[in-house]
C-alpha cells in the first residue's frame, strides 16, 4: 500500500485555474446533505480554489447507517453528497458523480443485499479501508471527481445525535437517540437539549484548521437539527468557530417549516444558534424574501440583530423547485454578502 | 446521462507511448480469472497497446454469482481481474486496482451484506446500470485504472456452463449446470460433454473484430473447463477464431492437475482443445519443462504436433509461488514466440 501515501494524482481533465485574487480568499462550509451540496455548488463559483466542505457525521439511517453498523466507519453519506456537488464539471467529473450518487436497485421480485446502497458510499467505505485513514479516502474520491475543494468530516469519530421532544399534547418529553428520528421529530412535538455524544470527540485537525484559516464560514441552509446545529455541538468545534477571525455567514432555509422543524419561525431559526452557541457572532443571514412572511420580518431580523447579523435578502429559490437553491441565484447573494 | 456517450477522457497519469513498430502488432488473450491475469501482465510487456482481454462471462460463483442472480447482469469478475491486471503503472492505477480488487468485509460478529463482494464488481455493475452497455462500462472502469488495452465479455449474454461427471467408481453419469461445480468436479470424475447456454448467443461483436484484427491469439493458462474452453464453445466465437488470419498460442498451466482436471496430463489439455474444436490450428504451446514429466513429454509433443504446434520450452514460472506465472519470464517467451 506504499504507493498510496503520496500526494494524490490530478486529472488531466481538471483544467489549470489561472491565479486570481479569488485564489487568496477561502470559505469553509458547515453543513450535510441537500442544503450543503446546494451552497458547495454556489460557492465553488465565487470560491472554487479555496472551498472546504466540513460534514457531520452523526447519520444512522439508510445506506450510511446499514454500512456504519456493519463495518465500524463513519457514515459516508453526506460526505459523498459534498464530494458531488464540487464534480469537476466535464464529461468525466459529471460521469464519476453519476456513478457515485447512483443506487443499486435488484431486479423485480429479488430483495438484493445491496438494494438502496449508492454506489459512492461503498467506494469511500472500500477507500477508507484501503488506506486507513477517512481524510486520505475523501482526498482520492475527490480527485476521482476532479473534485473543487476540499470535502472533511467534522470528526474522525462517528457521533450520536439525541435530542428531548416534547409532545404537543403536553405529555412526557422523552429523549430520542438516533438522527434518523429527530429529523422527523418536528411533527411530535418541540426539540431541546440536543446532544453529540462523544460532545468532546476530536475535531477533524484539517477541520479545525480550514475554519481557523477561512475568512467566510458559511452555515446551511439545511435539516436544522440534523445538518446545522450538529457543528456548533462538538465541543472543539464550537470553539475553533467561536475564535477564528473569518466572518460567519447563515443561509436561510426557503421553508422553514419542516418535519425537523414543524411550527418554528425564521426567528425561532437564528434563536436556536444563539442558544446553543452562547456568544457565537454572525455577521451575514442570507434569506429570500418569499420565505420570510410579512408579519416575521420584524421578529426575524431583530433575532439577527441579536447575533450581531445584517440580513442579505436575495432570490435565492430556483423558480421550477420552490424548496431549492438555486446555485448561481445563490452565488450571487454570497457575492454580496462577501463583498459588500 | 448525455455527457457519458463521448468518448473516455484519459489521465494525465497516463504517459504518452511513442509510437513504434510494436503498435501496429495486436494480440487478443482468451481466458478467464487468475490465468488471464498473469498473461495480460505479461502481454503488456510485449503488445501494450494494441492488447484485448476476452473473457468468460459464466461465473456464477461467489460475488459475481450474487450480482448476476440480483441484478441481471454480466458476472463481473473474471472482467475487474483483467483490468486490474492491466492498470497503469503509477500511484494512481496501482491505488485504483487496489480499490477495484478490495472486498468487504464486516466487522467481528457482524454478517453485513456487503460479506465478499469486490469493490470492482459493484463498480463495474453500478457503469453498467448508469450507462446500458457492458463494454462502455468496462471502457469507463479501464480510463479509471488508466488500463493498457482494452477488456470485452465474449458475449453481451450471460451464459451458463454445463458439463457431464462420469464419476470416478463408474457410478452413473450426472450434469453438472454450474461453473462453481464443474470447477470442482475433476476430483469427482472425468468431465464430457462440456456446454454453453445459450450456445448460440451472439458473440461480443468487439470480440469478434479483435480476433480478426490480431496478429496473434493466445489461450491460457488457467482453469481448463471454466476459462480457457467455454470460448471454443461459443458457436460465433469459434468460428472467428477458426476462420481469423492471427497465429495462434496457448500457455500450459504449471500445474496440470487441479480440483478441475484431477488426472488431466499436459497431452490431455491439448488433445480436449481438439475435441471441442476440430480442425482449429494452433501454432505455438508455451510450456514450462517443470510442468511436464519426462514420462509424458513424448505424449505432449505429439499430442502439440497433432495441434500442428511447435513447443517453446521456458522457465515461467515464479519462484517463489511455483503454481504462479511470472509476467516478466512469461513475457520473454511470448516475445520468442511472436518474433520467431
Amino acid at each position: 500500500m506504499n504507493h498510496m501515501t503520496g500526494p494524490v494524482p490530478t486529472l488531466s481533465t481538471q483544467p489549470m485555474i489561472p491565479p486570481m485574487n479569488r485564489s487568496t480568499f477561502r470559505v469553509t462550509a458547515l453543513g450535510g446533505g441537500h442544503g450543503l451540496s446546494a451552497t458547495l455548488k454556489a460557492l465553488r463559483i465565487v470560491a472554487a480554489e479555496h472551498l472546504t466542505a466540513i460534514c457531520t457525521v452523526a447519520d444512522d439511517g439508510g445506506s450510511s447507517g446499514r454500512l456504519r453498523k456493519d463495518m465500524d466507519v463513519l457514515p459516508p453519506g453526506d460526505l459523498r453528497m459534498a464530494l458531488t456537488a464540487l464534480c469537476d464539471d466535464t464529461d468525466w467529473g459529471r460521469t464519476w458523480a453519476d456513478v457515485m450518487q447512483h443506487r443499486f436497485r435488484s431486479k423485480a421480485g429479488i430483495s438484493g443485499s445491496l438494494d438502496d446502497h449508492a454506489m459512492g458510499n461503498l467506494l469511500i467505505v472500500a477507500l477508507w479501508e484501503l488506506l486507513g485513514d477517512s481524510v486520505d479516502g475523501l482526498r482520492w474520491a475527490g480527485a476521482l471527481l476532479g473534485a473543487r475543494g476540499q470535502v472533511l468530516p467534522m470528526s474522525r469519530t462517528p457521533l450520536s445525535l439525541s435530542g428531548m421532544v416534547h409532545p404537543k399534547d403536553g405529555g412526557r418529553a422523552v429523549r430520542m437517540t438516533s438522527q434518523a428520528d429527530i429529523a422527523r421529530a418536528g411533527s411530535l412535538g418541540r426539540l431541546t437539549d440536543l446532544q453529540l455524544d462523544p460532545q468532546d470527540a476530536e475535531p477533524c485537525l484539517e477541520a479545525v484548521t480550514s475554519i481557523e484559516l477561512a475568512d467566510w464560514v458559511v452555515f446551511g441552509p439545511g435539516s436544522w437539527y440534523t445538518s446545522v446545529l450538529p457543528h456548533l455541538l462538538l465541543d472543539g468545534l464550537r470553539i475553533a468557530l467561536g475564535e477564528t477571525e473569518a466572518k460567519r455567514c447563515i443561509v436561510m432555509n426557503l421553508k422553514p417549516d419542516t418535519a425537523e422543524t414543524s411550527g418554528m419561525s425564521p426567528a425561532d431559526h437564528l434563536n436556536v444558534i444563539a442558544e446553543y452557541a452562547p456568544g457565537l457572532r454572525i455577521d451575514s443571514v442570507i434569506a429570500d424574501p418569499r420565505a420570510v412572511a410579512r408579519p416575521e420580518r420584524e421578529d426575524f431580523e431583530r433575532s439577527a440583530a441579536n447575533l450581531g447579523a445584517t440580513i442579505t435578502y436575495g432570490h435565492v429559490r430556483r423558480e421550477a423547485q420552490q424548496d431549492v437553491h438555486d446555485p448561481l441565484r445563490l452565488a450571487i447573494s454570497f457575492s454580496e454578502v462577501f463583498h459588500a
